[in-house]
């Protein structure tokens, strides 16, 4: 059976990843995603009001054209898990292919969201639910399956399609973690019966974005442990203290709202993303917040709250808020500008329990952010966080784990790639022959 | 009463502390510590055979000069913990001070066994334990408290000089933990107390190694935490796991150790200065290690050991070893040049539970012992670690607790300074007026 | 008679310098400048229109409310040379003091300009040009002179206060430059003198921006050689060419027009700042630019300008345009993000002859406009430039002219002081004593 | 024609260059390099007595197995240049083929001298001087030609073979110098016309160092006139003046030669490789030096000039001397150290004419060099130089120039491929079509 991989977006880039796999007639597509920060170099670009073929211009959504020289129908769109690198471009594109989309259940529920959200194209695909685990026939002889992955957003799953060839592994966006807050561990035991069943695993698809860094991702588990010694040790602090971190990032906003509570706050969620996520995330059962907890989106009901906040004591409250990357327009930034009823007093503690997105850019608006909060008087506490993917050892050990006949980076620019590639070297692997360092828009023929 | 205090050493620096406080005739010496770095500028130099104005040219050892301009009688050499910046002078220079030595126990013991190093110097004042939590008459209306906290050494204090002008606190070295893995929690109900009784605290003489940094300090427990994380990630491994640590993080060892066991590996320590903390601590009851646990310092014996850990399966063991600056004669160094009867192998796996000290020297040096051990297969993990010195919250806690009339910047140069000085100001202090940024070799009048 | 310094502003900071003396009852005061990146920090701030104490509370300008402790009366107000940091609070406090505005004639022009566009308040103050070289009384025994020196804005000096008991030099921004291209080398031989007559020094206030860089500031000349090596290895290219640099650097701009002719190409200067200060630097004689060298400021002068150019040829066009820093509404980012008529093609060459200034909101915003200069096919050249400010070496050599009995630093906070403070004393000085590291709103009394 | 290329070393690493040319049945082979780094990493090896074998196994030296893949006959050896990178490994592995090393004058001569230094094999291949711009058939259809390029040595060149199939140029190690202070400008026309000729050029091999650096490498002239600055700036200084660079950079000594006796000091070369490299320069008239300089290698005769320079006066001389990258054992480090009679003071200059290679080790030796010159009062100035690899515009041109069908980055790792990687891309070339990112030992077939 002819076997080929089509790598469209996020080889060249972190975020608008795509990639399609053939399995003789039968071609799955692996996630659909934006490049925010190609986006946000323009102004006053609204997305949602944009055509297609703007924003493959703009490098802001892959550029699916390639998929014209993959013969084979497309069976199945399969978005990995919800960040929008890998679902954002699903309103743009989706509806260009005649397969259901299949997720799993939290991802779907943002798919469907952002469909909805979209203004210019009408996706009509099927939205499939599957969980972890399960499995779904592609074709005769092609099967789909999710195995459960541990990422920072929860229900991350890494798809596996089994061929006749062997099994392709589409591995990417998670870290491996044994005592993750939230879910399931990272299904470790599944991963090496696959690299052992049949005729093992054909190819493997790798994240690099960590591949340089030294050792082990640390646990989710750490960074909650971290977190809570930021929070119990400021429990005497009778003046206000807020929180920021990924809205998509549900352990940890759990972690947050439990200690807040430990320490005698009350917990409040405000930010329009933050209500999507979280709220989503409730709905669904996936996490148990306290009954009562807020959780506010639009300008107005946040800014109700925080009136209520002032009024009632700001010692008895922990907002948890967006803007933990200094975005102009987040509910932090806009606190710090003092655009908002919370005030901030010297000696109020902001936690941001996330890392800077290492690029100027972001460097520069987090830097005005926390230059504004601290001319009101606020402490900045930050980096009480962990990333959410592999670094060194544990790419070590999927390759041992998988023993894949073929490599594929993805996930980073070539430079990224290198770190990976020089890994992948030392266990054997050869670049051109086995080690497929490749760009947007090729085909790699595996089998044929 | 006058009031008098002089900054010796480690006022322009990190290394050779010494502090001496002057009330009326009663004279106490806080520290006397080794500059190491400006020692291993100069090739083969043994410390031990050298005379102390040496050491003084070298910038090696604090200046001690302008003690004679302080009258009065030395009451009492007080060093706060066990680190070489903070002892290693004493056997250069205690022998001109008819005192005796105070300091806690396990402090005391440390420096017996660098008295009993020196080649140079007889130094026979008398050592005297004192614990955490008591207290010593120095004169009529002076006495000094030690006051417990948390640092990366056990058995760590900050000594306090209470006067009928008000306390004087010597704040050097330490976090604020409120879960340290061995020992008690920092004492702050005595600190806040001691800001409140009486003329309240005269003078606060600050550690400012981390005032740069934002936030907190994190407890003992998240670096155990993570280090916890890191080995039973590697519990299924079938080869070599070496670790490195500071040798007098006795909690580090320890958690080390029991993480060994819990992955049934036998922990062994190896290195002289591993064997000489280790075994001190064991000594004095401070931490309770496996019966049979073996500690090493002799080259002969540890080659001796390696030689049993090859034989018997290297899976079977974790040495803890010196090394983790990457320094050159250390045991993981000569590790990685293959010097030492343990084989690496491809996979074996090196964990730094220490920071690079942040200097080109230990940066060069540590990058060649990496190189040298990954060219031998071993996979790093590093920076499994947090700083045991305050960052700005704890500093803003501090002053807050003891409310200072004075504030004395020590512990670094003039940059190191800058940040606590604006974090002062913000505060109400004023350079010049109650916020004394000073040098070597200066005395400041605080009351006359 | 009694002497006294008040530091003012830019002394926990760059930006809004400002410094008082006082030699018996005459007072000087050397600059009154603007901190840009605080108002930058608010949306929206049009600086004109705002009220002194807004400002003042913003960080903007100096906080002056310390002259009141000054007994005597100002006798001028001496700006230093053009740039905002020292002239831009002019218009907000000259009116409070009775006395003219002493200036080299560039930078009293500037000074006009500057009041000119001033909505909130009437400045009256009388203007008077004072060469380098020249002298003016100020009091009985208080001559005020100007030295020549050379920096990255022509027509700089440094204020000298020639009092019984010694002189006060006032040495903000310049570096050691014999061979500037425009203008007189810096005149160290009547520094000599000045160190030399009378009593000599008394005090010497000293510009630290560069102090912690090792060896020399390149001359003018050099950053002139390495534009010349751009421009000329670009000669033969057949498309656009653009080039952007400080507009108030007219000896950069200069070069720039002439390396421009060189190759065969018409100088165009475009952008409102870029009129403004070639503009009044050529109506004043101090640079000769071709005859029919177009200046346009305005937005739509500019569009027209560029239309003609791609009109006639950008291959036969240099246009120097604002930028330098990617300020959002500058010219060059205009041009990057395909704003104007000038459009940019693969293979077009953007010259940055300026260096980024080192902090992340600049750092973000150059980035930015890079990125989309790059999107458009542009080739950057950047760092084609040399510091305007002294290095270690230049400081050596004016501690060693002047020999001032006091040495005070200014133009930078503590952390920035650091490696100047650690130089003095390498010469002698020492902190507190003749050393005096201060803060803004500060009185340094030198003589009583 | 078939033609190959064999990529054997320096395409992980910059270091042990080498890399083979099949045309047909004619190998030519450029550059035999020794990667220095991986040798230092091991204590007290000698180069000279090592075999080859141990040798490859460190890394140290290409391992040329590969070649035995190769069909077709040796026809000449080529080092480019005389740096060590390119000829190291000259001794140690020509003599394993029977054929000429074919080199420039200057490079010949260095590599006889290598030859003669070496202790385990007797090389006797023939040594051939060819000019740049001169030709040698290697087979009936296939001629070697050199074309002239500017480098950091001189008489460096670019070889080209000249096939039925087009000429493939091995484009390593140069920059776009048309003012260099020795040699002749970078011959562009004959570049072009290579572009141009016949089947124009089929595959080029480039030097990606610098490729991820913005702009133009400035020509020497710029450094040239840079370090006029620092000199004249001293001119005054009466007391001890020393400069160091790399030895091999014969122009740079030059400069360095002519401003000594500009300044009225005589200059003087001391450390073994300062003669040794400007000794040959000399003696082949590629340069003029002063008749009577002194250039002494050996340390008796070092440390003798030394001595008569102390009693003649340290203000007539300039000592040129080794240890730019405070290399332990070169001269500035004995200097440094106090181990030679030249007497270092307070205010001396030390001229590092020379950038640090950017790794953490040279940092750090550096940064130990620095700190003991310093503790004897010297005053460092660092950076008066440029470099001799070509930036990102540089690359560009040379692909516009050449037009070649194929190219292959060389001379780095896979990161430091990246960026020339994205520069290719956007010039039209598709990696793993004809833009070929290789490893050591590939065999890339072009035409077969």
């Amino acid at each position: 059976m002819e076997i080929e991989i089509a790598t469209i977006g996020g080889y060249e880039e972190v975020g608008r990843q795509m990639t399609a796999v053939r399995a003789g007639d039968d071609v799955v597509i692996f996630d659909m995603g934006l490049n925010l920060s190609k986006v946000l170099l323009h102004d006053n670009v609204e997305t949602e009001k944009l055509h297609s073929l703007d924003l493959i211009d703009m490098g802001a959504i892959p550029d699916d054209r390639v998929m014209s020289d993959l013969e084979g129908d497309v069976k199945a769109i399969v978005p990995t898990h919800g960040h929008l690198d890998h679902i954002g471009a699903i309103s743009k594109l989706a509806h260009r292919y005649s397969a259901p989309i299949v997720a799993s259940p939290f991802t779907i529920e943002l798919v469907k969201q952002q469909i909805q959200g979209e203004e210019k194209f009408g996706v009509e695909n099927d939205l499939m639910k599957m969980e972890a685990g399960e499995t779904m026939q592609l074709g005769d002889e092609v099967e789909l399956e999710f195995v459960n992955v541990t990422h920072s957003i929860i229900d991350a799953i890494n798809p596996v399609v089994h061929t006749p060839e062997g099994a392709i592994v589409y591995g990417l966006d998670k870290r491996m973690d044994y005592s993750p807050v939230l879910g399931d561990p990272i299904d470790m035991k599944r991963f090496r019966e696959i690299g052992r069943e049949g005729n093992g695993v054909l190819a493997y698809i790798e994240d690099c974005t960590n591949a340089g860094r030294k050792g082990r991702t640390p646990s989710e588990s750490v960074a909650r442990r971290h977190l809570k010694d930021v929070l119990y040790s400021v429990q005497d602090y009778d003046g206000g203290i807020v929180a920021t971190t990924f809205s998509s990032h549900i352990a940890r906003v759990k972690s947050l709202v439990e200690f807040a509570q430990d320490i005698d706050r009350t917990p409040v969620l405000l930010g329009r993303s933050m209500e999507k996520y979280s709220g989503t995330a409730e709905r669904l059962n996936f996490v148990d917040f306290p009954e009562d907890m807020g959780m506010f989106g639009h300008r107005k009901s946040v800014d109700r709250t925080f009136k209520r906040i002032m009024k009632e004591g700001k010692e008895n409250y922990l907002p948890i808020v967006t803007g933990h990357q200094g975005e102009p327009r987040a509910m932090l930034t806009r606190m710090g500008r003092g655009e908002t009823p919370y005030q901030l007093e010297d000696g109020d503690k902001v936690v941001f329990s996330a890392r800077v997105i290492p690029e100027p850019t972001n460097e520069g608006q987090r830097y005005q952010s926390e230059r504004l909060l601290k001319m009101q008087g606020a402490r900045i506490f930050d980096d009480v966080h962990v990333s959410g993917h592999l670094r060194e050892e544990g790419h070590y050990e999927m390759l041992d784990t998988l023993q894949p006949q073929h490599v594929i980076p993805a996930h980073q620019n070539m430079k990224g790639y290198a770190p990976y590639v020089d890994l992948c070297e030392s266990q054997g692997y050869r670049l051109g022959r086995d080690l497929h360092a490749t760009r947007n828009g090729n085909l790699i023929q595996l089998v044929d």
